[in-house]
């Protein structure tokens, strides 16, 4: 075990240095990064195909998919005419920074003012990850259950922002949203929660516009 | 590199050798196993609470409950009346055999006919550790979306049954159910598909029927 906990350090070392550069790059270059993390079908690229048409005239919008495997996530935002660049982890259950540092070198992504990390959909393992961000995002669907915020509590003590997806559903599910506040704010007192639906475009607007916030104040407000 | 996946190695044939272990106990005492393996909040834990009621009175029935932290699933079980022992896996993203090992050595649990372990919320890393069981059920359910089997094809190809979950919100969501029957009968031509709605009870009796067929089978017949 302890030669486990040994090897897990040194790869997670080495992590935070690759992620402390990147940091450095993206901070040089003005670019906004976001690292979206949830279970598998909680509505991260589907939040992101809500958010490409809202900004993509006033912004350069890019976008890195981590998944086990397949190309659909970065093809359906293509189609939304954004560079997005496929990482297959095969097996990993998360993205780190290498592989991010890869697909950032990839010239199909240009140097964009946003660029959207999706990570493979996993509450637990990257959590642990440092990718560069400016700061995580913990999706959960209301279909998932009000339950979840205290059942994953790293990655939602973690996530700046915490965004309840799926609003357009709650008449039909059991979803205590103030009980899940009440979790969140627990977990992560000065984070923010946003309640959306891609489906009818709730909540999509302020989630715009903490974005567009966040890249204002990273560029000292020159936005 | 190497030593990473080396260490990985071990540990995988550690597990190998306990679940082997548990295998020879389970068959000895007659139990069915399950290992019910899925994304957070696809409805393992509300899938056992309408096995429960209908299978009860005629089985001895039990659970294992593996989570990241809280009790939560495992009192749910235990409300309706059967044993269940929680593990807490701290940070780990799934259970192991020689968790299952000291759970079953519980004196709570018994020696019951079937036996549901339920992994932690995780649709990756569950994949690679045999716990003993019978079989493996990959749970998806309707809300999560019907791209998932590809997305995540190692654990559709090793699970025996493939149980789509939360059929009664067919009628709200975009899910693709055809697309979602070939992408598993690819992925494992020889499983099992059944559909299923925890709140309408759609489908719980043919999951109870596998059930008794399964445990009637391993013990020879002799149900």
């Amino acid at each position: 075990m302890a030669e486990v906990v040994d090897v897990r350090s040194r790869i997670l070392a080495a992590n935070e240095e690759a992620a402390s550069a990147l940091r450095s790059r993206f901070h040089a270059d003005g670019t906004l990064v976001v690292n979206l993390i949830s279970s598998p079908g909680s509505g991260k690229t589907s939040l992101l195909e809500a958010t490409v048409p809202a900004l993509r005239d006033r912004h350069r919008l890019a976008a890195i998919e981590g998944d086990i495997a397949t190309e659909r996530d970065a093809d359906r935002l293509r189609r939304l005419g954004i560079p997005a660049v496929q990482i297959l982890t095969g097996g990993a259950c998360h993205l780190d920074a290498r592989q991010v540092r890869r697909a950032v070198d990839d010239a199909r992504l240009g140097v964009p003012d946003m660029l959207f990390v999706e990570n493979v959909g996993n509450l637990i393992c990257p959590t642990a990850y440092d990718l560069g961000e400016d700061f995580k995002v913990a999706l959960l669907s209301v279909t998932e259950g009000d339950d979840k915020p205290f059942k994953y509590p790293a990655i939602f003590a973690r996530a700046a922002v915490a965004v309840v997806t799926k609003i357009d559903l709650l008449p039909h599910v059991g979803f205590d949203l103030d009980a899940v506040r009440a979790e969140l704010s627990t977990l992560n007192p000065a984070g923010t929660v946003l309640l959306t639906s891609a489906r009818s475009g709730e909540g999509i607007a302020a989630w715009c516009g903490l974005l567009e916030a966040r890249l204002a104040a990273k560029r000292g407000g020159a936005g």
